[in-house]
């Protein structure tokens, strides 16, 4: 009981009133205190999980998921962030459903959430399309609760886009919070979120304009590192610099890992395409020319091929602060003579980490179901209390 | 409290002791008051969902699903209305089964339901087979219940058939009654069920069949209007004329829209494929003939084709009654310049009626909420009675 | 009320201590005491349905399943265990998810593992690797636990292995065990576990080897019977034989399936392929030598072919003890003229034994439901009590 007073105290400080009724697309459009209220929520429905109390808070309803892209970790943190709250998952699988040519997205959203309380949705492939594609939907059905037809309005949880992966930006922050001991902690401490060698071409931007995205609020120092050429969307490092600025930190962008690992107290190693490579791609499929987007795909694996030496080796993480800087993925991790013959990581480090990087993802089903949960509960405080004085076991034997 | 006494006195006063421990097939197997049971625990249902109240009548128990064709509406319904009642869904993907070349209905049908309390099935596709398949699977589990191999029996809903599209025809029904202000207002009314021209071919003849054999049952003058090559299964024009004669309605045909739509209070217009040509496809499938279907599909796609003028244009809805028919979809349409360059409806009629359609679609999940509970509950006024005595919420904040 | 008191008191007399936080990979690393406190839970949970009292024991909370093989029954009869328990379902399409060239099983297991209380695999069809594949997903999430990322350790439910198919061998036994009126009804009693002839080859091993090695167990007289040239693994025939002499049973083993019919009380007439055809085959898929698996495949189809006159036909039923034998199978069953020209049984055979083998086959979501609950709750009779005294209703009208 100490511990859950705790976390109602730190809610009753923060300003949450915006995030009631509304959905989770990028983490810089949420206050601080939004962001602060998330980790907290998220926590205390650990705390409960732990202490074997019941946390639903919906006798039934659904959770509709949306993968336009191949995922474990998210689809298996959504469906237990669902459960965990007494929603059953109903999955869109597109393949199967009668959307076809010319069916409008405003029509589909609705059709699929007359009984939904959240919608999460997987749509990072294409520059400029997935984020959108979210929005429409929001957008379909907060009309479609306006006119009427649906009983709810279901909350719209970003599960990765072309722009943003909220989910596990904010798991890989709420990870370090705890490591360091606490958010206060992380004042001046240096992160680099770098790029990586790997064998394949094509890994979303999301991941690391998520983290630079976030991580620049919290007064640490975020350096950026990639080859020349491995550029972002020049609107999330406008985002990182004034977020920087903003809460007494740094953002500071270089072509060297080396400068980037130097006294580094967290490393976030890992590949992704550059952004124009990214922005062509995205026509080329708009055009259909898959000759085109062969002929892309060997000028990026050829281009990615001339940086092997981007990898987090041991020489590397001696750079960092008193040689044991915290190592970060957001997995899975191209591990060099494990799943690739060279790549992001070498196995004796990604090893020597490997627990706590279980344990930063772990973090995602809980941020996941703070974000449906702050989005349908006017008071989280009363809602918490709640489940802690009905104390029905998860697990009744 | 004062609308559910509503809901139970109307139950009161009407007979459905034929429902209990039964299937839904085809709504002209229902009496007269069956059907208005099932429109008055569907409206009961809602009014608890959207007070927040539970409607769980389950505590666990499986809903099967067997979609042997595509769906989205049809199977967000299902999965809602399995959750509102408290049944978990678990979809029989014959492709991952082991349905093999010669195991029977009767022993997949058996070895499925240990533990479920409805199946669901669409089966739309071919003359002769779909209505015959569910009616199979129903006999089977229930020969395995009285056998003591399952310990209940589920009831069989229809989610689409060869014949008949219950749960759709139903919330159409709904959706009119609601919109009129009470079935008692719907005598006299004239309601055009229309072919429309659309560039795909083959689709179900099941929605046009549900409507004129339901909709003429309430002494309304259904018009059915299509091409001449059009007909539907003569057996259920058949049941129409008598629904009509039965009702003090009436039950005409004809080739032509505009006689259709001329003073209509409700239009329905809507691309289906000749019961012949349906036939045809049928025997080509069995024979695996697919040279035979290729052919057949241009051949049906030449003759939608001399048929364009069959769209419900501005123009046709100024004929209606005081050019304000309403008009009703099972969507998606094809709705010309948006979905296809032309089809069924033009963009300004469909774009003017669409909140009232998307309503039409929702009540959907609380009809085959309601055909379950009817099959599965002795005396529903007692179940509601206690669902609002009980109070559970839906949504614990 | 007197019959849960049977449950409970004969619950009291056994040893099962080592099945709480255990996992069921093969029945013969269970105790014979864990073997029947299996079966006593199994039939108390189904007491408990029968009686429509809620078997819930989770509130909320995944099970998960994998299968890389296809199933209907095992998938439907995890799903109701799972459901009846309390816990939602939950997927693993490695289809769908990242689970690409690399993966460590030790990653993907926990990461689908954060609020998994059961995970269930079919692996059935490689020679020493299903087994061992589960093995390693159980150590992985045991330690995963132990290393505090996941709050609770998942515990893994063999469902079809390349050595053993538990929960089919506990479900067929569990039938011979009511059908006969008791376990020491069972001693003496003569069981031909004997191939059959099919027009499909390679299928498991799994089966036979799991009836001989758990019916072996209680003083049976277990007959194993093949033609020449199908072997089963050699460890799973030890085991028979080692089970035989503990329990005052016998293990024989010929190359007639008349010697193995002659008096039998049960006959369990199923086609399989040779262990060491397994093994070959396996080592070509290993290789990626399709042309290899062809010619194999052929060539097992021939063998198979020389062996028409392994069939249950009513005459070989003749010579079983009293000409009514119990005829068993896991089902589906390859029936004479049926699903196939020539196969298994005859038709007539397996119609006089169609309802028995419905009942044999409704033991299983039970069966999975008490090997469960064993390994999640430390007191199943207190659980069992307390499910009882609440007296939740299942269905509640």
């Amino acid at each position: 009981m100490a511990y859950i007073k705790q976390y109602l105290s730190a809610l009753d400080k923060l300003n949450f009133n915006g995030m009631f009724s509304g959905d989770f697309f990028l983490t810089w459009e949420k206050s601080y205190d939004e962001i602060l209220a998330t980790f907290t929520v998220a926590d205390a429905l650990r705390w409960l999980r732990e202490n074997n109390v019941s946390t639903r808070i919906f006798d039934s309803g659904l959770g509709i998921s949306n993968f336009r892209d191949n995922s474990t970790r998210t689809r298996f943190s959504f469906s237990s962030a669902c459960n965990m709250l007494g929603l059953a998952l109903q999955d869109l699988d597109e393949g199967k459903s009668q959307i076809a040519h010319g069916e409008t997205v405003r029509e589909t959203a609705n059709m699929i959430s007359f009984m939904a309380d959240v919608i999460g949705i997987r749509d990072d492939m294409y520059i400029g399309k997935g984020n959108a594609y979210m929005r429409e939907v929001a957008k379909a059905v907060r009309e479609g609760f306006i006119e009427g037809n649906l009983e709810q309005c279901p909350t719209l949880v970003n599960l990765q886009c072309d722009i943003d992966h909220p989910t596990q930006s904010m798991s890989d922050m709420n990870h370090i919070i705890q490591y360091f001991g606490g958010i206060d902690k992380l004042k001046g401490k240096k992160i680099a979120m770098t790029w990586a060698y790997s064998p394949s071409y094509g890994k979303p931007l999301s991941v690391p304009q998520g983290v630079i995205g976030l991580m620049s609020r919290f007064g640490m120092d975020v350096h950026l590192a990639h080859p020349e050429g491995y550029e972002m969307m020049p609107e999330v490092e406008a985002v990182a610099t004034k977020n920087a600025a903003l809460s007494g930190g740094k953002f500071t962008k270089s072509n060297s890992m080396k400068d980037a690992f130097k006294d580094a107290d967290i490393v976030y190693p890992k590949s992704w395409a550059p952004f124009a490579a990214m922005e062509k791609r995205t026509n080329l499929y708009g055009n259909n020319d898959f000759d085109g987007i062969k002929a892309l795909e060997k000028e990026l694996l050829t281009q990615n091929a001339k940086h092997k030496d981007w990898e987090c080796t041991e020489d590397m993480m001696k750079l960092t602060k008193n040689a044991q800087a915290l190592y970060l993925h957001c997995l899975p991790a191209d591990i060099s003579g494990v799943s690739c013959k060279e790549g992001e990581v070498a196995a004796s480090v990604f090893d020597r980490y490997r627990v706590p990087l279980y344990k930063e993802a772990s973090h995602k089903p809980y941020i996941i179901a703070a974000m449906i949960m702050l989005a349908k509960v006017k008071c989280p405080q009363e809602t918490l209390s709640n489940l802690v004085a009905k104390d029905i076991k998860r697990c009744f034997s």
